[in-house]
């Protein structure tokens, strides 16, 4: 199981958010490794928006906990919008181009969670993928492949429909290979403006999604990022929730 | 460029071949670094048989000569037939799933040279390959793509055969895309037992093949192994090289 | 806190012993992922003793279960006595010089425990390395600094003089600084031929110590590769464990 | 030999002096690949100024021309003061903790050059750090035990004695030793506000050291970045640059 959080507020450090809460991802990582849960050594990335036309994107293989540059980065990069994910590999191997989130043009991406059966379904899967967004398939994994399928399905002009069409092909050539386990995606994704946080597994055992709205932002995340946990909404399964500016909806995903 | 050589013969811990000649593999880094030829610092590989079924293999994504666990590992294991590798990437990141030699149950396979146009080919190329394949396509090299339809086109069963069919249908698709930079091929093939060593380029400029037979064992490789180039015989292109036990056979490629 | 086993007997492949057993140290690295215990991801670490005149050495900063490399040498690997450890820092930077096992000439050590302080300590432990060791100073650790001492103290004439003249000497040390945590030392060495296994700490709680005497094989742990635990000795505290052969005897180690 | 540049100016996208020139870092970089000159593959790193009490530090050990973070890095940080390095090991082993440049507290050091027979001398260099300053000593590099002998020496308060106290004893040590290698020093300190660039060779080869004063920005460094070289000055041997505001000064070292 991965974990992830997002940013949405005035610019600040990366380190308040990353470092500084004492439930903070980092902080997940080191209690991790103090085995109280499950352990997210499989690499980490950054994704942040600036003034640049692109976000900037940082990965890396190392445990965060371990990674000298991670605490140097966070400490001077300063971003109005981020993501951050800790990975805990679902089979897909160890190296920078298997990292989330992952970019393509203005768009950043991240997921935790499975689609069952994947080493049966990449084949498949490679094969939705349109040539002209092949360049941008760089690494192995599934979460990488459902990005792309979503920009294929039109992500930059109807982000929601693009999330359905994407979620129920997958389904659907799952159970027309007669895979049994589930498939699990707790994801957000972000065009530098608004964020679309998405809650849904075919089992209804989806990972849980939190959110919290603070005095002027906002954080969407795999976790709260406060071992109080007070004030953090558990998002229902089966949604998407849009969020823009300082406001969020939480609509239904309606996949079948 | 990349560089590589492959050694058969009675058992040999790899360091007398990788580190020993005067200019051998490792040297060939070595002086790289002072400049006199292509850098190969993009990562390197060793495949090695011995009793096992399947050949191990090493990869390592630093410079060869930075590698600490190479000079040991080269000085603690023996083998009577063995792939290395050193890389200088032709665009394809830097990973350890990117790295020759490849492996596929009993054969390993490493190339020096390029599929010309290989960012507009590469969504063709992982579709030409069946799908019970597919999972051993692990990084994104035209070199690992080769090598797997190499195998799909019964490389087991008729391994010059299924050379020519390989080339001919990626040279074919070049063509059809209008694609003018050329397609070079220097490789080396083994069951664990026979080596095939290929010369090819559609330009009729392929990377060099040298070929030496010493007293009680034989290399193949891009460069001589020793500065002296004495004895080392150039492989003449458009030829695969069949070499069994201690001979070998030079016979014309004839791809079109 | 680390872990560790090291092997003695007929030489076998490093598999057998590293991934095989139910409890194997690389069971143990992916449980503790599932978080039942403390997790091992800050490097490991393999040296392994053959015909030649000095042990191999392995050192990898990835958590051991993400390093493609291991499991092929693993397999192709054999020994009559290894060492292999998993690394949790207890501060230092995660880089292959601070990786266990450390090497010097014919031998090897590993440890897990702490020098209470240690960053406080560090200056005076380097200053107690003679010149002629000192290029044999290649990290940072704490466990290194005491292995060369050793060295320094007579590892090679009087053994087990040297790991109390050493132990003694920086305990000393951390009482002189008025240092309040404790020095836990749970350590192997060997010559190539025998075996010295030392559990010490000067709070009477030193991390566990295993030994089991199989068939025709020994096996020295921290933990045992078994789940059972059945026929796994714990060895008591403030002793050494001098093993020859398949023999094994325990004395103590009187510091005071 | 190393290679290195530092900026003084307006705020810019490090891009723009890391990237773009046409002799550019980098440039110099994949041009060492094509061999012209020494190759730069044993690591690199970067050093800024910004808001922050102390610069940030980015050390990576891959070449530089493969590291996917560097390019959105560089095109996402900002900053009036940086430093660049891609290193050529003299010996030490490629880790992240050898990797310039150098921090403590508010100051950066960067080094291209030698200490003669440093392998003989590390043992002594390492005596001349005061206690207080040795959890800084975190590699085995020469140049960070010279920076830290430079701190020792008093560089916050005199920068220029401080420098030449520091070369004066490494030198006079070097012939106490005997050694006949030379001691060559062509380095840059900032304390974030001001550049100290030395010049300095035991043999009268001190690597060369340029500079140029461009309309609103400054650039010292090991090479010109463009190829015309127009308007570089060559800073002569023995010299101190000193470096504020837009303005610099060229002072005479006098070591002896």
């Amino acid at each position: 199981m991965c974990r992830w959080m997002a940013y949405k507020g005035p610019s600040v450090y990366l380190e308040q958010l990353l470092f500084e809460p004492d439930h903070s991802l980092i902080h997940q990582s080191l209690s991790a490794r103090k085995s109280e849960v499950t352990v997210n050594a499989d690499g980490f990335g950054l994704g942040w928006y600036d003034e640049r036309d692109e976000p900037g994107l940082y990965h890396e293989i190392l445990p965060a906990w371990s990674d000298c540059n991670l605490k140097s980065l966070a400490k001077h990069i300063k971003s109005p919008l981020f993501f951050a994910h800790v990975r805990a590999s679902t089979g897909t191997s160890t190296n920078r181009n298997n990292c989330h989130p992952f970019g393509y043009e203005n768009w950043l991406f991240m997921h935790n969670g499975q689609v069952g059966g994947y080493e049966n379904l990449r084949w498949w899967l490679d094969r939705q993928l349109p040539e002209e967004l092949y360049p941008h398939r760089r690494g192995a994994t599934d979460s990488e492949a459902l990005f792309l399928m979503m920009v294929a399905n039109g992500l930059a002009e109807q982000p929601e429909r693009a999330i359905r069409t994407t979620l129920r092909a997958v389904y659907n050539e799952m159970q027309a290979r007669g895979i049994d386990e589930p498939l699990r995606f707790t994801s957000v994704l972000s065009d530098g403006q608004r964020l679309w946080a998405i809650r849904y597994a075919s089992d209804h055992h989806a990972p849980s999604l939190y959110i919290k709205t603070f005095a002027d932002y906002l954080v969407v995340g795999s976790e709260p990022l406060e071992l109080s946990g007070e004030g953090w909404d558990l998002i229902e399964q089966d949604t998407i929730t849009c969020i823009e500016a300082m406001n969020y909806q939480v609509i239904p995903l309606l996949l079948s």
